[in-house]
């Protein structure tokens, strides 16, 4: 019996809140949509950058869009004099290695990252706290083309992670676009207009009238806790909202009225002459408004982005059941952010780049039922009898040494419905069987458990006394057997 | 000018001490070795696993060798009122992940892990605080069977890696024998022992009269402090140190001097036996003591072996430029581990595995020479005229589409001097150059980098000005010219 005092000494086998585990075929499938994203990068000719998961807090800097959270949305702990933190993105540590290695880098630098981020949220339904970002970043260049190459290649990899090319769009839209209908708006002071951002960056969860109490009053959010607004004016508010729903479609009309929305702003103008070059850069590469559009409502919750800003959506793939859409948000964001190095160095460094979210990503593939792996299970080499591990090892060597996985059951052998049933479970293909008998006569028996478990289905009494799924090979035609069972489609 | 007062706020690029940072090539190595170690894992029938960077202070357990150092060698922080902490190895969260989803997994459970890890060490030369492990393990199985086929699939993954049989040697050892001997000698408190097993796994470093000094009344480390000594009488500590120096080499020799040791003590006969029964087993499958051997001085620092432990260490492939051998310690070792879920689950769970740790061997082979993956360079579309920047894109699209990494410069283009230099940085096999001229008589000039820079090698003024490595080819031909140089080896 175990004690009340032991058990309550015992440590609970959980995972930390908002973390969580990946078994098997889920690893595989996202190690081959890292694959796959990856050759993309690699073709645009990017390069692979590994940096650590811990960065000192200084480097990282204050960036993530929640601001009042405590710790600011960082993992963070103290050591000596310096706080070091988890990195919650993949930009702020490359920025951090490029004005650190800048003299060896080439000029522009094109990079790719792939790694788990952190961020320390609430946890929640869906919301994690650890999460893969798959990056590319161009540092250096303060070319359009580079913005345009970037959303180009996101369109490239979605549909080379088999998304079609009519259920993904990438919307894009400008900051400096945005702040000049702040500035039209009369809002000149920086920090109010990043909190102006920060807000119509939640449109997408609390739509437009949330947006709406946001910026002026308050509002109550869905716990029922009062979240106080920024103040604006009515006036304020309407303009900033109309510009929000204003416009996403054909973007040669879309541009032609925001010109007109930002006709008194210096930065607004920028903000659409850039966006039209990339627009038709683009189109002339046969990246039309069907893949790429203008999105007003597009911002970014980030706060070091200073140009152009994207995100990816899956539309028409993400239905439940029911054929109704679901909101997913976006699976890939980016944008330009032009002074992130400088805060090292002193001076303005262009860069740009994207962010795949590949756990978002992940669940609304799911949820569509695409990209379903199957992992193999090995064949399991049975064990009759105990003593004779090395022969039953020898054959499972054999198999892989034929390029089949292979495996000895390692249990306790006694009882053999186990065996077969840790067989089941492991989703082996065919069992081999090896008993006293069978080694006297030098045969072996194999069992092919994807045809057994399709008769079980179907069969009726007479097809099953024939078990056709059981068959006798002399042990020198062991492999070649499992070879031609594992060729046969399950 | 930057005032100092600016330049004083800048944070420091730099990433915190003992963490670093992987580019290009050497990202790619690695990701290729874990390829080849996961084909193999997965070739023995086991299946991925991947668990959180985070886990609670509670379920890691205390099992790190290191036990004096602040924070007990990991790195934690609180949660309200929980404690999280970064991973200190891929065994503590599989015991927790084995203990919490028991129901549900194949009995026994085979499963693989890589990632990184993290502990907090003084960071010193060649000593980091992030590292890459990769692990094996089957939980749920007592066999023996079980660590014998660990011992062979880490000599099978070293060999997949380009190890050479020669090459490496797999040392075994016994944590039931090493009890045995302490028992013999006199030792009979858990802890002291306990103490005693971590003196001996710094063998390696002090040397057997530094072992001696730990274990009787201390030594001056390498800094000038002085480490307390275990206090152990001189006849316990010859017992310590005459079985440590015992033996290494022929398996049979061995077990029976061995067994003659621990003759007094029941644990110490089991572990003799069940190190029979292991090399045994090994030998029978032509694993022989060529590859595994027995070996007393291997005992694994940490403090939650059970049964078998063991080591992997790389041996004539270590050898500097003098020809000098390095020593690297162990590039892999593992062992059984019975007790580990039993923390969880009450029950005793038996387990065994191995870790590979990667970035040791890769700087073992780094030393040796061996396993230089050369990374092609993308292909450099030049741009000559910024307003055609389409064109350029169109081009680099093209090569793409024929498999082949190609970019187009997004740096200023104004000096071409600067596009090239960048080609050469980037490792660039060939530059595509149109111009106004080859633009209105539709064709391109490729020059070949690799050919160019072996021709400034060795070529006179003559072949150097007919530049043989730049051609020019009709536009149509651009992308088959291209294919044609990267089929020259270069």
């Amino acid at each position: 019996m175990v004690s009340k005092a032991e058990k309550k000494r015992r440590p609970k086998a959980e995972q930390p809140k908002g973390f969580r585990d990946y078994f098997g075929t889920a690893v595989l499938q996202r190690m081959e949509v890292l694959r796959r994203i990856e050759a993309v990068y690699q073709s645009y000719g990017f390069d692979p950058l590994e940096t650590s998961a811990v960065e000192t807090v200084e480097a990282l800097g204050k960036y993530l869009p929640d601001v009042e959270r405590p710790n600011e949305g960082i993992f963070a702990w103290q050591e000596d004099d310096t706080w070091l933190a988890l990195r919650y993105d993949l930009t702020a540590p490359l920025s951090r290695v490029y004005a650190q290695y800048r003299q060896q880098l080439p000029q522009p630098y094109r990079r790719y990252a792939m790694g788990p981020v952190w961020r320390n949220e609430k946890p929640g339904l869906g919301r994690y706290r650890q999460f893969y970002q798959c990056d590319a970043d161009t540092v250096g260049s303060a070319s359009i083309a580079a913005d345009a190459e970037i959303c180009a290649m996101l369109g490239d990899t979605l549909e080379a992670i088999g998304i079609l090319r009519s259920d993904y769009i990438i919307k894009i839209n400008h900051r400096k676009l945005l702040n000049g209908v702040l500035e039209t708006a009369g809002l000149r002071d920086q920090n109010e207009r990043d909190a102006v951002l920060r807000t119509i960056d939640k449109f997408d969860k609390v739509g437009v009238n949330g947006v709406r109490q946001l910026l002026g009053t308050g509002r109550l959010d869905s716990s029922g806790a009062f979240i106080e607004g920024i103040g604006l004016s009515d006036l304020q508010i309407e303009a900033i909202t109309d510009f929000l729903t204003a416009y996403s479609g054909d973007d040669s009309v879309c541009l032609k009225d925001l010109r007109s929305r930002v006709e008194g702003a210096a930065t607004g103008r920028e903000g659409v002459d850039e966006l039209e070059k990339i627009s038709e850069l683009l189109a002339a590469q046969g990246y039309g408004d069907d893949r790429v559009t203008i999105d007003t409502a597009i911002v970014r919750g980030l706060g070091y982005y200073t140009g152009a800003v994207f995100e990816a959506e899956l539309t028409s793939l993400i239905r439940d059941n029911s054929g109704r859409q679901q909101r997913f948000g976006a699976v890939a964001g980016g944008g330009r952010y032009d002074d992130l190095v400088k805060r090292f160095v002193g001076q303005a460094v262009p860069a740009t780049g994207v962010s795949i979210g590949i756990d978002r990503l992940f669940a609304a593939l799911e949820v569509a039922g695409q990209f379903a792996i199957e992992a193999n299970g090995p064949v399991l080499v049975t064990v009759m009898d105990r003593e004779r591990m090395t022969d039953y090892q020898t054959m499972a060597a054999e198999l892989r040494q034929a390029g089949v996985r292979a495996e000895v059951y390692l249990g306790n052998p006694k009882n053999f419905g186990n065996q077969l049933k840790y067989a089941d479970r492991r989703n082996s293909p065919a069992a081999i069987i090896e008993g006293t008998d069978e080694r006297a006569r030098g045969v072996v028996q194999i069992k092919d458990l994807r045809l057994g478990a399709e008769i079980a289905k179907t069969a009726n009494l007479e097809e099953w006394q024939q078990r056709p799924s059981q068959v006798e090979v002399v042990r020198d035609e062991m492999v070649s057997k499992i070879q031609e069972i594992l060729e046969k489609k399950p």
